[in-house]
């Protein structure tokens, strides 16, 4: 079981006011989780986390992490005018793109961002593009081959092909960039990877730690460079599923500083670029049973669709179910809960034990606070939902309105 | 080889005009291709295409087919306001839709769109909706099963599992239903089925007709009823990749025609919902390679990504890619054709072997007419494209603009 951090009352007071489908965002546990971040990682004195914007691009969120002190990771010209208009920008922002163009290279010196480079050709261009090379420059690391963890009898906690990802540089040609940096001009280094997606072992981040203090042992050894700070990026998960367990964030704070004080590195800065873990588990999507259906299968309608979330449709990826106010009904039914796009993958639960659905019913629709609203799209003219955040008071604050008929046609020549 | 509808040189001159990416369809080939579907249905008097909306919901696109004969149809609210600022309402509205809204109902029949029900529960839905049931009526079969067609040494031709698809009654729904309309005042019926998506099979159509003329037979000595048309909806392919076949519209046109025949059903009319059909060769993603990268594989950045185009990352699915100007140069090189998402699915091609790609090549990506623009979305807070359309003159009509940045914010509350 999961538990939902409003209540069937509370939750229907709210769509009374706000009509379902929408995103419904919790302040205190976003707040209380970034404090518990900070706190893992204290014994760090530049320990920054960027949060990974594309998770959940909307202001009010990334001004409520901004004042639990977290800065943000930016990866577009949207994402970096969004940043600014939010009044986050210098050594605030961390831009972290690959296949990067030019205006968006300019805007993010121009705000003073630190820039993160996924490839050595992008050193050549960020200086055809800004004129100059920054005095603080972040590199990419693409260790190759398959990156593997905790191996056990039933598999791997986790793995991931770096060799077959499009991002980051290899260690031959890391070198040659770091050198080439320095030679035009940066003093200040930093080094990134990225390696496994949404891991729930603790060992991740303290093994990726290994990783870049090696490296950054290695560089200086080589090329004499200061490196400042190591930015582990994302990867850290969350238990989308009630049987798992979720990590455990000080064991991994603590995991890092062994890894660092080990490399003998004490004095450099630890990054974050954490999505997932700084939103998922406080959004749900809220959305209500429309419509039932009894075929070779038992149906649940609701009035969300995969335009509102697409993690199901793309990835299959699972996202637990509470019906609200049926929180310790037995979950003896068997359900599919799908949306109404002509199309069979808009389904939000495949084969699910659920408790007894009829229309009206609020279903709270878990962990869908980072690449939820985020990934919306607009496929048989459905359109995108609002964005609530219940505040920490138990008033809700419209963050994000809810799309019209008018936006989606706003393109249009007719 | 597939042939691009466009020369190098046309397109650099169009591309000047509207910067890269951009969808642009081919006037030329949509209007022949709709006549040809005409012409292998002309047997039939009362044939119709309604346009699947869904797969380009572009009013340029709708009036065009208009004007060829096809109908629209529509599965949600804005697709009934598009085709109905298009000018296409009542009997060119077929309104096929699931999981249904009341609201849209009222919308469909406010129009005179012929309804097509999804599912038995449906029937008093539509009632208490509408406050009445229309006099032309179709309901939507689910046979059940495993639907598989053409075995071969290889496998099958086509093969695809109804009873996992969420569409459609079962057969006894069936009776229940049209024995339930045609009490509540319901005079003409329509019989729907969707089995196979995509299928490259000639059989395909024409099986289904068979299947649908024998319920339409046991239905009228079951029920009585007056079934009037047969509607075969979408499942028509078309080769994504330049080995495949493509399907013979008249011999698919031939097979329905002795289907009726053989069920001595002469005057039922049929139906078509083709989208896939209609669009997809006749629209391409044009999109400038602007970056290169040496890993541990050839990557070529361009500067669209999934957002324009979501079907590889989704479904996995196979697009063509011609280098414009290099369609003779041999195909020596692999690469990942990527865009610029932090996603590494964000990938128009994987080990694909293409001519040498240089920054500032042009990319024509086939088949992308349907299905392509309407599933974009705003991931990483990237931009929807604009949609253009290459007249048979030559000159080219803005159909769609480029999303801006004010677009993108929108709905933000800052």
């Amino acid at each position: 079981m999961k538990n939902t951090f409003v209540t069937k009352e509370r939750l229907e007071a709210i769509a009374a006011e706000w009509p379902t489908p929408f995103y419904l965002y919790d302040e205190k546990g976003i707040r209380e989780n970034a404090r518990r971040l900070r706190q893992a990682f204290a014994w760090n004195p530049g320990f920054r986390e960027y949060f990974a914007v594309k998770a959940t691009p909307t202001p009010g969120i990334l001004k409520l992490l901004y004042e639990e002190g977290c800065g943000c990771d930016v990866s577009s010209m949207a994402e970096l005018l969004l940043a600014e208009r939010c009044g986050i920008t210098g050594k605030d922002l961390m831009f972290s793109s690959n296949n990067t163009p030019a205006d968006e290279f300019r805007k993010a010196a121009e705000l003073g961002a630190i820039i993160n480079l996924d490839d050595l050709t992008l050193v050549d261009f960020l200086k055809e593009s800004i004129g100059y090379i920054p005095e603080t420059v972040c590199c990419r690391y693409n260790p190759g081959g398959t990156f593997t963890l905790g191996a056990t009898g039933e598999g791997f906690q986790v793995m991931d092909t770096p060799a077959e990802a499009k991002y980051g540089m290899t260690r031959p040609q890391l070198s040659e960039a770091v050198r080439k940096l320095a030679d035009m001009g940066a003093k200040s280094f930093g080094l990134h990877a990225f390696l496994a997606s949404n891991t729930l072992s603790n060992e991740y981040f303290p093994t990726l730690a290994q990783i870049l203090c090696r490296l950054a042992a290695e560089l200086r050894q080589e090329t004499g460079v200061n490196i400042t700070f190591l930015n582990l990026s994302g990867g850290i998960g969350v238990p989308y599923r009630p049987e798992q367990t979720e990590s455990d964030i000080f064991a991994i704070g603590e995991g890092v500083r062994r890894a660092c004080e080990n490399a003998g590195l004490d004095n450099v800065a630890i990054y974050a670029e954490l999505g997932r873990y700084m939103l998922a588990p406080y959004g749900a999507l809220i959305t209500r049973a429309t419509h039932e259906k009894h075929i070779y299968k038992e149906y649940i309608g609701v009035d969300a669709c995969a335009c509102n979330l697409m993690r199901p449709a793309m990835y299959g990826a699972y996202h637990h179910i509470t019906v609200m106010g049926k929180e310790h009904a037995p979950c003896d039914h068997l359900y599919d809960v799908v949306g109404g796009l002509c199309e069979n993958n808009d389904k939000f639960a495949i084969d699910r034990p659920l408790p007894e659905i009829v229309p009206g019913d609020l279903l709270f629709i878990h962990d869908t606070g980072a690449h939820g609203f985020s990934m919306g799209y607009n496929y048989n003219g459905k359109l995108r939902s609002a964005e609530l955040l219940l505040k920490e008071d138990g008033s809700v604050e419209l963050l994000r309105r809810a799309e019209t008929m008018d936006d989606y046609f706003r393109t249009v020549v007719w």
